[in-house]
């Protein structure tokens, strides 16, 4: 039997890694203990190194907002293909930490690349491919900018403008709104009742 | 005034390297001096680290034909935004080894992506971007191979089979055909030869 892929998905400082460890807990308790973690952009030697590129830059040379999309695309083939498919494959459930809605959100609504030719990349890279549910935090990106802030240093990307955030946020509702198998949660609350509504869809997915 | 763009094509030992300094000399006959030369992928600090994986791989990590063609653009958007059109604004020459029509010939023509594909990022990427004049030097593979054998060893793109390279030449005849911006040199003769041919064509090009 192939396992399945579920992805956790939001802004900044939505409280993506408690999540994680939640969905593994939660799959635990229900007898699936063989996972594999990924995050987006990165999980190969390849798809590190553009990641790098694209949170720290290189030598303060500018990236194009194009290059850097075709960059995460081209980190994404690398992950789908030599890593969550095969594990797919060999039984294990994938839980990943970002996928390809974080491209459409971040490049298509925050940095406003051209819709047609992201859903080109996206058809041309993954096909079919996509995630069985992905969860989607919700956060108003005034908190979740603060929450990321006290963590520590922000990246290229975490030190764009408030306007740039609620374009995403925007467009991850969108997106969500019109895709059954992307679950909205609101990640305003506190975490313990972020964690509960995490644990009652997640429970009622599983034995659907 | 703008400067010019002009590209040397072709494959592996068709003698780019020659036809480059043969290209400088000419111009510099012409009091065109300030040049500046580019080679692709690379040219800037991420295209460069772009093209030393899509040369020598990493980890020995699978690259996808996919993601060495988006990583093939993401460097050339960096050249092109950061090196080739300020230099070319300035008012100087730019000489490139290899430019877009190495794309459509390697991953179009020798890896077979779909040609529709390979069309929109090049819309995407360069608009109606393209060089003024390119030489493309046309050799019999297994010439240009002796030749690049001879060099020493060969990187993950110069190690494909002879069929590869036939089908790149082909699309590589078949795209000069097609524009008139693109001149194609006999390269299976001997450097003096071809570099009285780029003699010519250059001198007759730069007067017109």
């Amino acid at each position: 039997m192939t396992g399945k892929f579920i992805v956790i998905e939001g802004l900044e400082g939505a409280g993506k890694t408690t999540a994680i460890n939640t969905v593994a807990r939660i799959l635990k308790q229900h007898h699936i203990a063989d996972l594999q973690f990924t995050r987006e952009p990165g999980g190969t030697p390849i798809a590190e190194a553009l990641r790098n590129i694209i949170k720290n830059g290189l030598d303060n040379e500018p990236l194009t907002d194009k290059a850097e999309l075709l960059m995460l695309y081209a980190a994404r083939i690398q992950l789908v293909d030599n890593v969550i498919k095969p594990a797919l494959k060999m039984g294990k459930w994938v839980i990943g930490d970002r996928h390809d809605l974080s491209t459409q959100a971040y490049q298509g609504g925050g940095r406003q690349i051209d819709k047609v030719f992201i859903e080109t990349l996206q058809a041309q890279v993954l096909g079919k491919f996509k995630p069985d549910l992905t969860l989607y935090l919700d956060v108003a990106p005034e908190l979740g900018l603060m929450r990321a802030r006290s963590r520590g240093q922000l990246d290229r990307i975490e030190q764009q403008s408030l306007p740039f955030f609620e374009r995403i946020r925007q467009r991850y509702l969108q997106l969500a709104e019109r895709d059954n198998t992307i679950v909205t949660i609101d990640a305003n609350q506190s975490i313990e009742e972020v964690t509960a509504q995490i644990e009652t869809i997640l429970n009622s997915w599983l034995i659907n």
